[in-house]
């Protein structure tokens, strides 16, 4: 059965590989699975047709034979459970891995997405440049835990792994702002994971479909 | 081996089961598991012991012989995989039930967290005001397609599973405020999770902690 993913006909970051398929190609990448992709206008996501693969109406979505998955981290780690690469053998080690993937998602990634808010959603608000340094100091706060945990560790624990995986895809948003930077030893560790030949070949497959043109309508 | 979890000496809501120790205490009750609980206190959490099982400084934790997991999705899914009861066996309905969990800690939760941040975070500045009818909006937007997807259905994707634990343990978090009674069917949902012995018997053991007089110290 082939695997069907879908992005964004066009990424809002222009193809700076942000948008969350990237996180699932490269998932797909490292655990040697093909796949094909189906890109999805921002109006053709509200519609119903998708709305029926993601009740939330984004990208990205999974389709393989009956299965239908949304969400990156479900279908990230659906892969990771199927094929060899991703998850570590030994039951806690693997437990401790999706510990990762879920404190990427749920304690590392929301005060992230404020930035977002406070960039994007808000930014013509009167509030917005007061605000944002109190964005970045929750985000400051965070990294200063994961450096903290990470030492001088390659990955968080032991061998790449999904939860790696996940981590950095988040840690991959702070890029264009530059806190990343301001921890050496996140910014090492999110080159480290962007040296990986399979993150490689995923980010190459999203900027070709971003830097082409689109067709004619 | 015996289960240990961590919850607040005194959780910020008063015994009201929105901490994230009700959520595996919930699990733990559906997966007829016994378990103990270790109290921390708020600048416990904070120092080396705590971070060194909880590397964010959070609650809850959970240890059982060698392992130490963190994040409440990690805990109930390491829980749901190991006992009947919070997981389908079918492997497509099982993928779908760990989607829900996912979509309910990274869709759902991030803009329902953000009432904390206008309401208590950032409650004293001068936006907080004119913000918060936007945090609304985008929490209503959210519960918009939730309840578009869940119809007339009693849990999201057939029997009862953690991913609906998850949804309503995040949802629950709008009581207070009264947004989900905007939603009746959102509401009902919540209320048939509520009603399941294992909520009440995990709320309630939540409840007698930060309804008891704390310690002298």
């Amino acid at each position: 059965m082939s695997i069907v993913i879908t992005a964004f006909e066009r990424s809002p970051d222009g193809g700076m590989g942000l948008a969350r398929d990237t996180r699932v190609r490269w998932a797909l990448e490292e655990a040697g699975q093909p796949y094909e992709v189906r890109l999805v206008s921002r109006s053709a996501m509200k519609e119903p047709a998708h709305l029926a693969v993601h009740p939330f109406g984004q990208i990205p979505t999974y389709e393989e034979g009956d299965l239908a998955l949304f969400e990156s981290g479900a279908i990230i780690f659906h892969i990771a459970e199927r094929h060899a690469g991703l998850l570590p053998q030994d039951g806690n080690a693997r437990a401790r891995a999706i510990t990762w993937m879920f404190a990427a998602l749920n304690t590392v990634e929301p005060p992230i997405l404020e930035l977002v808010t406070v960039r994007f959603v808000e930014g013509d608000k009167p509030w917005a440049k007061e605000r944002m340094p109190l964005v970045v100091e929750r985000i400051r706060s965070r990294l200063h835990q994961l450096s903290a945990r990470l030492g001088d560790a390659e990955w968080l624990d032991g061998a790449f792994s999904a939860g790696d995986l996940m981590m950095a895809s988040v840690l991959l948003r702070l890029k264009p702002s530059g806190i990343i930077n301001e921890f050496p030893s996140l910014a090492a560790y999110v080159a480290r994971a962007e040296a990986r030949p399979a993150y490689q070949r995923a980010f190459a497959a999203q900027l070709a479909i971003n830097a082409a043109p689109l067709p004619a309508s």
